[in-house]
């Protein structure tokens, strides 16, 4: 495994990335909802436990910034990145409960290097959150745009670099 | 349009709901930033500058909190849903920076009652966060659950009510 950030070439498809270990408490989940998200299940114990989910459960969109700080603060993902132009195929299978432990899994899907822009090019992570017993608490596809290491080689004129870097 | 909260049967496919004015602040970027997503375009204003937005922006996730806290703070959205399966096609097509001041705007794009459970269906939303210039900031569809104000009735036995409510 390559240490430090990554460029767009750093990237293989198949290859699998686990890491990141945080666990959730009950006054974060409520502090959360209180500011996002503020539906009973979130916020309440005695509502939550009369709901759908029997008990507390995190906002999705807290267990998507957990997620996200993850994956910040693993050394591969930052530095080179330019931007996420999108994701798709959010899904929060079970939910993330007061106690749990969770860490995040990457695997990546696609690696494509841009043609117009060949300085660049877009790496798709399929990413989850997991947590102590394994299970998929939450899952997306995620498209980042990174820079190239190396700009991409003129052939035949096909492409064109224009600055080098 | 109807007020407080709505069952199934009171989406109609082509209603279009808009709601929310939330100003976004620098402090408040910063603050969601160092938590969930501490790039340095979401933290300091000068590498933030000097990266492809020109400028300080907002985490995406925060986007999503704030469009999440519009949703649930509208009548029509609480009270009768029960969950939400998943969301699909994120983008952040421009940026959220400081002082934009935002609004929801929610297109029903498709309703659909379970077979297997017809005391409940699901509602698909195009959901965006809009700002001031009227410019689509995030975008994303929604399928949540509802469960139906009346249970469907029994026809030639190819449904079954279990409880009636």
């Amino acid at each position: 495994m390559l240490s430090g950030p990554r460029y767009f070439e750093d990237w293989t498809v198949g290859e699998v990335l686990s890491f990141g270990r945080y666990q959730v408490t009950t006054a974060e989940i409520k502090e959360f909802a209180e500011e996002f998200d503020p539906q009973p299940f979130h916020l309440d114990e005695a509502a939550a436990a009369e709901s759908l989910f029997g008990g507390l459960i995190a906002s999705g969109w807290h267990s998507a910034g957990i997620l996200m700080r993850m994956v910040t603060d693993h050394g591969a993902f930052v530095g080179a990145n330019i931007a996420s132009p999108g994701f798709d195929d959010l899904a929060w299978p079970i939910p993330v409960r007061p106690g749990d432990v969770l860490s995040a899994r990457c695997e990546v899907a696609a690696v494509r290097r841009s043609k117009s822009k060949p300085d660049r090019g877009t790496v798709t992570f399929d990413l989850c959150l997991v947590n102590q017993a394994g299970e998929t608490a939450m899952s997306l596809s995620s498209l980042v745009l990174y820079r190239c290491r190396e700009a991409a080689p003129v052939e035949a004129g096909l492409v064109e670099v224009e600055g080098g870097e």
